[in-house]
């Protein structure tokens, strides 16, 4: 088995971190901005200084390869993105970039064989913070290999359109593209006719693997889920003028909607082996003045879970709980998406899962409740994801954390199954 | 017993709804705007038909006043304000203005003798809608007279400065008063040396009236109230990848506050003979990202009723539950403010009563649940409200309504009532 340098690893968190530093622990690194332009070029020299051969795609993905011994042999990729959330964290989406890198550059110190070309990548914008929708690139690049129902999501002529939800300097996320320095041409782009395997690894973004007491965990999936608006209509009336009886308290029905529905999601997850998870993130009232009673609230749904029929059942609760009348205010809900879970590659997931075990590292198998660029991917080639332990499992904040020693024995695992994929007459 | 013009009520209430008309049955009329100005400017054309003579003050207040036959007595006042919320109706505020005029008009034109000189008035920037607080310009005039804990809201400074919430051409109050032609001398403030009594006549802005279907009511006093921020604190992780179990997620934590707050308050509303209204009308949670679990959130909560010790039930209750653990979630509350009811004149209220009674009205006596400048007023001279029927209790909106023949008979009771105050030996 082959392992990763601690050494290394450290010295790339620690370089890394300061692109888009906040100055309090934590980064914002919107895609194709100049900190983002600052974690690319570090990315370019240190891949330059092993040798490896820089591409970027009309996207502004980027790709660093270093040859195989076959030359026929299509190339396995490890990739991830180095965009970041408004005051995220050091690890989303750059770990798994350095982990890329930290596999060549061991491949390359300790003259490790291999037949495939290897490939460390960064995917252009999977955050979408500043140019939404989240995974917008990924989503162009396997555009025709997405199922019907998320294709329409990533129209590559509407995602050139995309503005910003923050100040920046171009008014589309096109012209953000136009002016980097990283475009370069569509016959880049990550494929199947090029690309064998894509492993990206990622920090757990939960406590599961800390709580369990595992250094790593082997994806199988990603969840399934479905994310709806759940509204409630009453009138508005004056606060101090209005009898309490007459009330159609819009605030006070969704209020009673989430209660109820808490009670009765927490049932039907007592029954299971594997809980659904369920957030109701945003809530927004009209007009929320102080002195009036609310007239419409609504508030998002987010349930997720690796099967189907558990999501169908949370969804019949829901629907049955809209029908009812709640503080005299009537309730629609609206489907904003849904998807279902996206399997990863057995073969891939079995390397990941003999190396993880080989190299004597605490691991797990683990679902992924988040999305990430590799799901998206899985339509197209063989993709599969390693996960790191997570201090406390808070990510997309400045406290987020991995341990020098975690993202190490991630990138270790990454190497090795990445190897054993090399090795196997299947890629 | 005397009696206004329905005609002459209608024309105005006609006229005066086109200024700042926002084409779809209501206005929006922010005070010292260009619509605010065509107001004046129509009340200055009206009173002076009739011989009024025309004052302004420092903070643009306006008056219109007829003399009385004894050149001794002090003025008695009718008035109430021009500017509207955004969006708002066609009558709160302007309904009291053209009160004060169809009084006047109707003392001109029969003739009707009377000692004291009677001022129709109009309140400057009553909404606070552009700029804040509420009830500004009362709460400036009567300031010498406030209870302590309400002087600091209007130190004249500090009011001076406060800056518009919407686009407007000025960057404060003080610099929209600098520019209009209504400000005068601080001479002419309504104040005890020069002014014995103040009649506020309003529309309602709720049901009772209609529900017992009565045309006006006798308003004893406005409630006294107390008005809180509800917050809770847990902390933020990703949507996808965090267990139910170790969740602090605050908006449930709000949601589960504000209905068990609902059962305890109601529980307590239905042991007394008055109710005490309360409304959550604001909620906002932090991030508010549809797939991150909220890790803060915070309601307003406004409680209204004429008794202090009802008040006080009320927050013992408020006081028990910020106590306890919501969902995993700390609470803390903070006082925005409180405020004592505003008993008034006892002598004015049996005038309305007696004059409502003469005409033949349908009446009550009723409570005022909102904030009216009468309530400053009430500090500093004898006042009193008259209030009409308000169509299906709604106000600070579009279909806000009085009609024109219940406007007329609050304008009659307030006619005979100040008739009923000017014979008086006490004024």
């Amino acid at each position: 088995m082959y392992k990763c340098s601690l050494e290394r690893m450290s010295d790339k968190i620690k370089t890394f971190s300061k692109f888009g530093d906040a100055g309090h622990g934590g980064i914002t690194r919107y895609s194709l901005s100049p900190a983002a332009h600052q974690a690319r070029q570090e990315f370019v020299k240190r891949m330059e200084a092993i040798g490896a051969k820089i591409e970027c795609d009309d996207v502004a993905c980027m790709y660093a390869t270093i040859e195989g011994s076959d030359p026929n042999a299509k190339r396995i990729v490890m990739g991830s993105h180095c965009d970041s959330v408004k005051n995220g964290g050091n690890y989303d989406g750059i770990e798994g970039v350095m982990t890329g890198m930290e596999v060549l550059e061991t491949v390359v110190a300790e003259n490790i064989p291999h037949k495939h070309p290897l490939t460390a990548m960064i995917w252009t914008n999977e955050e979408g913070s500043l140019y939404p929708p989240a995974m917008m690139v990924s989503g162009i690049i396997c555009y025709d290999y997405l199922p019907d129902y998320l294709k329409p999501n990533f129209v590559y002529e509407n995602m050139m359109k995309s503005t910003p939800m923050d100040e920046s300097e171009f008014a589309t996320f096109g012209d953000a593209l136009a002016a980097t320095k990283f475009k370069g041409s569509k016959e880049n782009r990550i494929s199947p006719e090029k690309y064998c395997a894509m492993f990206e690894t990622h920090l757990e973004q939960g406590p599961i693997l800390e709580d369990a007491g595992n250094e790593v965990g082997a994806v199988q999936l990603v969840m399934g889920m479905f994310n709806y608006r759940v509204r409630f209509h009453g009138f508005t009336a004056h606060a101090g003028t209005f009898p309490m009886a007459k009330r159609h308290d819009a605030l006070y029905a969704a209020s009673a909607f989430l209660c109820e529905m808490h009670k009765r999601f927490d049932e039907l997850n007592a029954t299971m082996s594997q809980e659904f998870v369920y957030t109701t993130g945003e809530i927004y009232v009209h007009p929320c003045i102080h002195t009036c009673i609310p007239d419409e609230a609504e508030f998002s749904l987010d349930v997720r879970h690796p099967e189907p029929e558990v999501l169908d059942k949370a969804m019949a609760i829901l629907k049955e709980l809209a029908a009812k009348d709640w503080c005299q205010c009537t309730c629609d809900i609206e489907e904003q998406w849904k998807r279902d879970a996206v399997p990863f590659d057995k073969r891939l997931v079995g390397f990941v899962e003999e190396s993880m075990e080989e190299l004597g590292l605490k691991w797990q198998k683990i679902l992924s409740g988040a999305g990430h660029d590799a799901q998206f991917c899985a339509y197209m080639i063989p993709t599969t994801m390693i996960f790191s332990r997570t201090k406390d499992g808070l990510s997309h904040c400045e406290p987020e954390h991995v341990s020098d020693e975690d993202c190490t024995a991630a990138a270790s695992a990454t190497l090795n199954a990445v190897l054993k994929c090399d090795a196997s007459d299947e890629f």
